[in-house]
């Protein structure tokens, strides 16, 4: 469980190495705990960054998308990629603005995605990314067909070239700007879902089910 | 004010082109409203993508750092990068799992950052950076000192080749997963703010400053 990451030169946290986590329990923290990662691949006009859902398979890592995107097909095609998912925890409010920060996780994952050609192996895919998105749902919701599988491309992404960076705590200040005793710390932000919303197509009086009413994001429920 | 951006072989929305916004004010609203910026950059060892804090001022956007970061200078060096930030709204809860889905906002902004080099205008950025975290900060705290704003490196990033990805609405349905009469529809997220927490050189009794205790996500005022 307290299993550690391999340190490459693409993964070595170089900024401020004292906020890297390279334990798999940190990394899946969170990845587990995002929504939206941020895919970056190099196409031949530049970088290219696009927000994806996912999911998480043991120690890898699930990204999916229709089988007609350009940009899908181009990082399955051996391309390198980078995956970066970053949690805001709190803004840091310092005396002066040059202090002025951010709480919060990032993970950063390196490496060549793989296609997943197995329309079974898709399909719990796909069900393993609804799960990470609201857990519990795929017991509520109808699996993917065959035909919906075929029409999916779904990338595997192994979790073994990765880091971590954690920022905590307060603000950092000044000697100076200390002695007019005013107020400095920091604002906890989170994530929290508001009342779900039924479509026309909900026969009234039917409440929303257990996985809808019960999401939250990790964090808020510590 | 209905401005609408250029659109280039870059920045046209290929995958659900319905989806896609060009209007400079579309793109100010979501860039006005997100925290995080991620930022792709190609370097030798393939695509990195990094979160990074970041301000906006009329149709440049403000990327900071320290001057120690290699990232940094890698792509003020002329490099192309692509900048993304991403708002999600709401989870898109449909019968099948293969049309869950997510209500979100995305900009994608690409082009060739340059480095600030007068202190003074690098200052201003750090207080528009500061600004965009938090309105209303920069009267609360100290402005940045030339000693601070030398420590700092600055990027601009031109606001014009760009493009918004926008999806609202209710989950997508087959026909035959609508027999059952169950529940479908929306579940809205949101950043929310808890309580400011005071640091141990915080005086007892000192409230926090109203930029801190009004602080919302714009999306939560609406």
């Amino acid at each position: 469980m307290d299993e550690t990451l391999a340190i490459t030169g693409r993964t070595q946290v170089k900024r401020l190495p004292e906020r890297a986590r390279y334990h798999r329990a940190d990394l899946n923290a969170v990845l587990d705990e995002g929504l939206v990662a941020h895919v970056g691949i190099v196409t031949d006009d530049g970088p290219v960054v696009i927000p994806m859902v996912y999911g998480r398979d043991g120690d890898r890592l699930l990204l999916h998308g229709s089988v007609a995107s350009r940009l899908l097909r181009h990082f399955s095609d051996g391309a390198e990629v980078c995956v970066t998912v970053t949690l805001v925890d709190a803004l840091v409010l310092s005396r002066s603005q040059f202090h002025h920060s951010m709480n919060y996780r990032s993970a950063v994952v390196v490496g060549v995605a793989n296609l997943l050609t197995d329309l079974e192996e898709r399909r719990t895919a796909l069900t393993a990314i609804v799960e990470h998105l609201v857990p519990g749902r795929s017991r509520e919701s109808r699996p993917p067909s065959l035909a919906e599988a075929r029409q999916t491309h779904v990338l595997s992404l192994p979790l073994t070239e990765a880091s971590v960076k954690v920022r905590t705590g307060g603000p950092r200040e000044e000697p100076e700007d200390l002695t007019g005793g005013s107020w400095g710390g920091v604002l906890p932000l989170a994530v929290v879902a508001g009342e779900p919303l039924p479509d026309e197509q909900t026969p009234g009086g039917i409440p929303a089910p257990a996985a809808v009413t019960s999401w939250h994001a990790p964090r808020v429920a510590d």
